[in-house]
């Protein structure tokens, strides 16, 4: 894996800002994979696909997330003199969406968006400038079930993508209402994991919270609400093991402003830096932005995490092209014969190119080992007498003769 | 098909910006279909996919596109206090990455990207401020057989899409240099096909150049390169016609500063408004990131003009979900047994989605309707006691009593 450069001494025209990379074939690869993978589960539970722009007017963004996000915003004016903002998640444009096209969209209104996100974050392991969100949303009802399955769609993905372990905490923010935790209190509880209870509690009682001891062991012995209760018997309907499969955690806290009553993370032994998606019910953002309020609830898959687990994990595809056949020319009177060969893989299915330097044929292999590809055929004058072509296995590298229909019955079986 | 609303009475949070639009599930799927055959395709033809950050350093991308282009820049500063700028196309991101990893990639490289780009344009038909672009391109290879594989990958790709009488137009800029056009004359002679020869020929005068009717004679008469002989005949190897398929174009400018030699752009009567494709050649763009130059060829497609074709020649799938299944919920005791269908469905490879909430049936039914998904599942009394579901046909207006087995075995023959 190539990692991108941001080293001071060389000029910023050879450098990607800090925060924000290149995926080159191999990552690009594996990334669509993934990608592919979540896809098809989102749609296997009966989300749709939603696009949005990158940029929104500034008022749009402001506001919703929270005083420590806002600070975070990619704003800038554009040349119309219009304040616009990158995406800094995708929660935020469906609220804007629903309310803009309300009366068009059927209800409950279930979607998915699979887009880059910006935020202006100090970057640390797992943590960038620019990364992509895979969210899914229900709009519209506000029954538990949509809280089960969402839980229920985001447990089936991380299982297809090979995740062992991987446990859903649920918490309720209402039990932080019940205990009068204010937007500040509740950003200092989101910290516990990372900063440790000692430091919680000089936090909060920094913050004028001055019960913080008692607050702690208030949360620790809380009960679960009706919701939970509810979104508890309907995972455990749909096969799902308590504890191993989610948990009641009464400190867990989500940063952002917009959630009022379920909130989940999901976390893995896996991925120590975090939890690799996190979501829940936001039952007055939509209100935000219209007379109308919609009962709304979502999660968010932290792409990026999931990607480096599974690449530490070695749960990826290591192939770094998709191309199956090289083509070699074996010398530029052999040009016209070998670009039919390779338009006849092309027409069969075959993912297949022509090398096109007049080159050594040294060096047309070199160019396959390099780039990956796993086949080449070389047709020299013995070859083309026989109408036959030599492939390559460049693997196993093993060699054999076959006519051009025997190839592609091997590649296309 | 909905469009984006910037109507001036609503408030700016239920718009999107002028030029930047949502795409609701519909619209999104269909782009998601078109964007699958054109991977196809580039992959068929052994490119590899790249993804590069929507967010450059300034002075990566300003003094390569023109002047003109560069006035079209997003350009802002950073809370870094950093001169950054939004993709403007994907051709310079690609000459950076090649110049920053060059020694970590096999040569020629073949790449494609598919990502939006940013352009602070006048909006008007075909023309939005961020917009998807296919582009692919083969660095390291100075061979006339990569323009012609860059142009047969097109041509084949519009025609999979269903395009017909789509001509490739090709020139080269050093039939230009040969006259002395400088880039602003180019720009004017670009203009051509919207403004008319008249116009071309009081501009190109107003620019200082005298000789403009005779220029435009001596184009006229122009004869293809010799780098365009050897496309045209490697085109020609490939089966495709002249005058049909591609065609020498004297008049064809191009607008951006990078091209050096061959230069094309796809037209079809199809579409009016312009190209749907256009690229060339530009062997001394890497050069302005790094000491070693490397030749580069390449294309972009203009996915928003080929959506905007699509439907208007009903070339595109008309479904507005990937859900197959509603399975309805009688009343709230059948909940469980409702979610046990759908789990069994999904688990099958059905697309498929219990109704959440608890309403009535005929709601549950508009719903599906509202939709668009295909088929609902009810299951009474009556049917649990037989063991069956009725499965209802949303379109042909029928339905018949089958077991669940039974459905999978119909939506998964």
């Amino acid at each position: 894996m190539i990692t991108p450069q941001t080293g001071k001494g060389l000029p910023r025209t050879l450098q990607t800002l800090r925060g924000f990379r290149d995926f080159l074939p191999g990552e690009a690869l594996k990334r669509q994979y993934v990608i592919d993978k979540i896809k098809g589960v989102f749609e296997r539970y009966g989300f749709d696909p939603l696009e949005t722009p990158a940029l929104e007017y500034a008022e749009t963004l402001l506001g919703k997330y929270g005083d420590e996000a806002d600070k975070l915003l990619y704003l800038f004016e554009d040349n119309g003199g219009r304040s616009v903002g990158l995406r800094y998640d995708q929660t935020v444009p469906l609220a804007r969406v629903i309310a803009q096209y309300q009366n068009d969209l059927p209800l409950p209104f279930k979607r998915y968006q699979i887009q880059p996100v910006w935020r202006a974050e100090n970057t640390q392991k797992g943590r960038f400038r620019e990364f992509l969100q895979c969210d899914i949303d229900t709009i519209g009802s506000e029954s538990p079930l949509s809280d089960a399955e969402i839980i229920d769609c985001s447990l089936s993905a991380f299982k297809l993508l090979g995740f062992s372990g991987a446990t859903m905490l649920l918490n309720d923010r209402t039990i932080f209402d019940a205990h009068r935790l204010t937007k500040k209190e509740i950003i200092i509880l989101d910290k516990l994991e990372k900063i440790g209870k000692n430091e919680v509690v000089r936090q909060l009682i920094a913050a004028g919270r001055t019960d913080a001891v008692n607050l702690l062991d208030a949360l620790q012995s809380a009960k679960p609400t009706e919701r939970l209760w509810n979104i508890i018997a309907s995972l455990k309907n749909l096969g799902y093991k308590e504890d191993a499969d989610f948990r009641f955690d009464p400190f867990l806290a989500r940063g952002l402003d917009y959630y009022t009553s379920s909130i989940f993370e999901l976390k893995t032994d896996q991925y120590s830096a975090g939890s690799l998606a996190g979501g829940g019910r936001y039952d007055r953002l939509i209100g935000q932005f219209s007379s109308r309020q919609l009962p709304a609830v979502g999660i968010a898959f932290g792409f990026d995490r999931i990607m480096e687990t599974l690449n530490e994990l070695s749960l990826l595809p290591e192939s770094t092209t998709t191309t199956q056949i090289l083509v070699t020319v074996f010398d530029p009177t052999f040009t016209k014969s070998s670009e039919a060969i390779t338009t006849r893989l092309r027409s069969a299915g075959v993912n297949a190119e022509t090398y096109l330097e007049p080159v050594k044929l040294d060096r047309q292999l070199k160019y396959a080992d390099r780039k990956g590809i796993p086949y080449v055929i070389i047709q020299g004058p013995e070859e083309m007498e026989k109408g036959v072509v030599k492939l390559k296995d460049m693997k196993a590298k093993t060699q054999e003769e076959l006519t051009v229909d025997a190839v592609i019955q091997k590649l296309c079986p």
